[in-house]
């Protein structure tokens, strides 16, 4: 547990008066997944709207609510002594379930037959394969019947309450983001002619390990930022290179950190380069002074989006009037993504309940033009809301 | 790869001479796993007996062998123009299928199709439940279906290729071994009084990541070492207390290290934590002076535990004849597991296909007695078998 149980009791209650639907909500959490096989697993992450409602972080559990009655079933499995002896004392089913305000509990296998009955279960979209497999089984559906019977009335209900972030969450995020920074400080310090990327990139993984926490998404450590999604860490820095490093750090509490920042490997930039530096800076600086609830995302996008076409035209690069090339979408042959996306839980928040249905509302929807298109959150803003500001230019 | 491509040639040419099964044999190479939503994945792990067949190490590939043409076909995702800008330069899907030999190449979409025709499909256990999902899929069976129609004499192919390492392989275990003491040796230098055990933990898995490899299993950093699977790293480290660390590291070849090592974390032993030490110390060098081909691991196993039960009597601690003890299982209450396994590509050589076709042989069965139950390993050693040797002593 995070918070004390009537957080989870009160997010719940929401849960129940924001919901449309009629039957059964079943919120499945996270088992075990298996490396290289079932006993070398990865390590362990419960599924965020699970932790988000129950504040469990252990394997295998699954809670049951009846809309109508609102009755509550945390299902489990019952600690052995065999588990007490090879994992160290754990709290038992009963604790777990006391601990997050569920007045009843019962073994994991009845799950199955509670399910069994005629009136409807809403779930969320499954993103892991033995989640599927259990759904399957415990419905008598197939992978395609699970994917799409999911219950888009319990998305939008989770959705409405996990964007609006409480005050005791920001006090979380602020912990996930003073870890990140320290991760990108400490990385700046080690940067150096001659290092390999994978130094750093282990240097930063174990700082967030060291504080009991975990990378909140597979870091970015490259000399060739260029590449968005480059993962690979094998080359060594020079001096007159510019090291992009993309990492944040989840907390224990399970919070994301995402930073994104570009240094030079011999600590001082060229004309060039800090000209580029200081106009994506300015995109940054801009698009945070301009967020307030009301303003929609997309507008926000946009502003940077005229910001960078503008430095870029005034520096020679772009030509022609960057008002027009940014309504031709001609600045994302250098910003290709997104200014930023919901974050909280997960650094992506919620990306596994759809992006249409977290980045979007009724007014704003997803467009289809390049570099619109990529845009993960477009809607208005609301307050609670918390989200990456995170402009770029990427020269390919 | 790791290694030149007539490795991976040699290796199939021998499993089609090693296997007595007909029809096709599809060997699965592992996807991306999402970790909190589909897109935010835990780093990669291929499955090991695919790379050790095909050398690829990346994500959505698998290869169909018809045994009786011997044709062999590499399935795969051809690289986008997206997947560049994205990712980075990749190879392509003919540079894949030649990188490993392989004649033919074709679509991952074409593979259900393949597979359709009624010449028997031989697959090895699948662990992961997006691979169940993609074989209920092509094979058009049940999940309990998938799980039941695993091919034995794929399996006794596969284990008896894999279980004799080649001096190409020996080379790359050292390499795994040297880092994985160069974990061991920082832990070591930084543990001390005040330190938290994640410390110590981020170090070691720090050092793992800078190296450009990984842990090879979740690493034990516990002042509790009594309790064998401790993942908890929250304690702060007292002097007179002994750290117990239990990890090693994967290299890039996918090479795994395996190396427990106790010791205080005020540097200096007591009288007691000393003699404990030296009597597991014995143990451990007795049975690596044992190792040699046509001896069971079973045996050796026993030999180590009369070493522990006579060390243990004599400290005081065992009453009775040791060697009864031992014939009755009474060792296993300080020295629970057993005394190793293979290692290779995996930290448990291979544990996916099944322990007893890996642990054991038709001479020597797995036994029912506490105390054996437990050991992974039991079988005649062969030249070329690579295992571990990790005698304990856990005071519950």
């Amino acid at each position: 547990m995070t918070f004390p149980f009537p957080t989870y009791t009160d997010r719940r209650q929401k849960l129940l008066e924001t919901f449309s639907g009629e039957g059964r909500i079943l919120l499945l959490g996270n088992g075990e997944a298996g490396m290289n096989y079932r006993g070398n697993t990865y390590p362990f992450r419960q599924d965020s709207s699970f932790r988000y409602f129950t504040g469990i972080d252990a394997p295998d559990f699954a809670l049951l609510i009846d809309t109508d009655s609102g009755e509550e079933t945390l299902f489990g499995h019952e600690v052995t002594i065999d588990d007490i002896i090879w994992m160290g004392e754990q709290p038992s089913l009963a604790e777990r379930a006391a601990g997050a305000g569920i007045a009843n509990r019962k073994p994991l296998q009845e799950l199955g037959d509670a399910l069994s009955s005629t009136a409807p279960v809403h779930y969320l979209p499954p993103y892991r394969g033995d989640r599927t497999l259990l759904l399957q089984e415990w419905l008598g559906k197939s992978a395609a019947e699970i994917e799409a019977g999911v219950s888009e009335a319990l998305i939008r209900a989770v959705v409405a309450l996990r964007a609006r972030k409480s005050a005791a969450e920001l006090v979380e995020m602020e912990k996930a983001v003073i870890l990140s920074a320290a991760m990108h400080t400490a990385a700046m310090r080690h940067t150096g002619p001659g290092k390999k990327e994978a130094e750093i990139a282990g240097l930063v993984e174990g700082i967030a390990l060291a504080a009991a926490g975990r990378l909140s998404y597979p870091a970015i450590v490259t000399v060739n930022g260029q590449i968005l999604h480059n993962h690979y860490h094998g080359n060594a820095m020079q001096a007159g290179q510019l090291l992009l490093i993309d990492a944040g750090a989840e907390i224990p509490s399970g919070y994301a950190g995402d930073i994104t920042r570009t240094f030079p490997v011999g600590k001082t930039f060229t004309d060039q380069q800090r000209a580029i530096y200081e106009l994506v800076l300015q995109a940054l600086d801009d698009s945070i002074a301009a967020l307030k609830p009301g303003v929609a995302y997309r507008d926000i996008h946009l502003g940077a989006a005229r910001i960078l076409a503008r430095g870029l035209t005034d520096l020679g690069i772009m030509r022609g009037d960057p008002e027009e090339a940014v309504a031709a979408g001609a600045h994302a042959l250098f910003f290709p993504h997104g200014l930023g996306h919901m974050i909280g839980l997960d650094v992506h928040d919620m990306e596994d309940l759809g992006e249409d249905l977290v980045g979007y509302d009724e007014e704003i929807q997803r467009s289809a033009q390049f570099g619109l298109n990529h845009l993960r959150l477009g809607r208005k803003l609301e307050e609670g809301f918390v989200l990456t500001v995170e402009p770029g230019l990427y020269f390919i």
